[in-house]
């Protein structure tokens, strides 16, 4: 089937998105607002982009008028964290998704734990096995009040039991992280794992050269 | 464990990301080149980015002097096809990571067809579940040969069975698309699922008050 994404409405280009491009990995952002309230919101628009800077993006919306607590904190502090979130907190995150009033501190809703990061004013999430610490490198406007965030990466926690301090091993397997599927509620567990390592040149020769025999 | 990112080298920094922001979707992204042939690399720095316009994000390295193939179609043609991978092909898209020389035909190479596109010059591929059409709309170089591009999806191909036409509903569970995990070679497959319903307001007070009984 082909589909004219010119002849699709906006919550039908949206809908065909979310329902296609999948697993797609979660960042449950804390930011604060110029007092210092801090606020807690997850994004699945979110990915790692670069190495060098390290940085990884996320997408946060805005409405005209009345922006979105994550939107107004990035562009008036140009800080946030990004907090991974695993099987154990994926209940916590889903009430941080609840359209709270802006006054209302979502981590104390959900049970979680702010601790305070090194370099940047938002708090880290205590019961996050991965935070990064990021300062906003570029916001690209795509569309009104649609947001592409880029940010540095400056300090990552990791719980102490899922990294390998000498090597910088991350044991990712045990982290149990989930990712974001379709519909309003649908996740995936990261345990159904299977390996299929990248080949050179040389050994896709081999194994090509060996199936023709 | 606390780690200053201002301490790490460039493949630290990598590997730090890569191991930890999972599980990413995948795009197995085609291009052509201006004389029209044809390229095609798996991507896992992707992901959907907004509705409206209608677009994806794919960061793209290229080395400065020898442009990777994806990188220099891109900034030649401002165009590019995502073909998502599920688990039937995932051996292709991971022959079609292989560093062939820009000669080498990696559909070929990797079993799979190129079926027209609508709106842009790269092909599509036939075997993928889903692939988006895309036109550049912005490319955010964010370091040296580090290219953040982001794409208007102008058509989407959808495989007949995965998708309810009358109401534009896809049968997500259905595709058995990929993720990217950790370190040269794990993946994850989209099976173990499970459901946890966005939450109103109301709904969240409902249940709190309960809790409280």
């Amino acid at each position: 089937m082909q589909i004219d994404y010119a002849k699709l409405t906006t919550h039908e280009r949206y809908k065909l998105l979310v329902s296609t491009v999948v697993p797609r990995p979660i960042a449950l952002a804390t930011t604060v607002d110029l007092q210092g309230v801090v606020n807690a919101a997850p994004f699945s628009f979110f990915n790692a982009v670069c190495d060098e800077p390290a940085a990884v993006m996320m997408c946060v919306n805005a409405v005209p008028g009345a922006l979105k607590d994550t939107a107004r904190n990035i562009r008036d502090t140009g800080e946030f964290v990004v907090n991974l979130v695993d099987e154990d907190i994926a209940n916590a995150m889903n009430i941080c998704a609840v359209d709270f009033p802006p006054e209302v501190d979502e981590l104390k809703e959900a049970g979680l734990t702010a601790a305070p990061s090194l370099k940047v004013r938002p708090p880290r999430i205590a019961e996050s096995p991965v935070s990064f610490e990021c300062r906003r490198l570029a916001n690209l406007e795509l569309g009104i009040g649609r947001n592409l965030v880029v940010g540095e990466v400056l300090t990552a926690h990791i719980r102490d039991e899922l990294i390998d301090a000498e090597k910088l091993r991350v044991h990712t397997e045990k982290m149990r992280l989930i990712g974001r599927m379709h519909g309003t509620g649908w996740y995936a567990r990261t345990t159904d794992l299977f390996e299929m390592p990248r080949l050179s040149l040389d050994e896709f020769r081999q194994l090509k050269a060996a199936a023709e025999d």
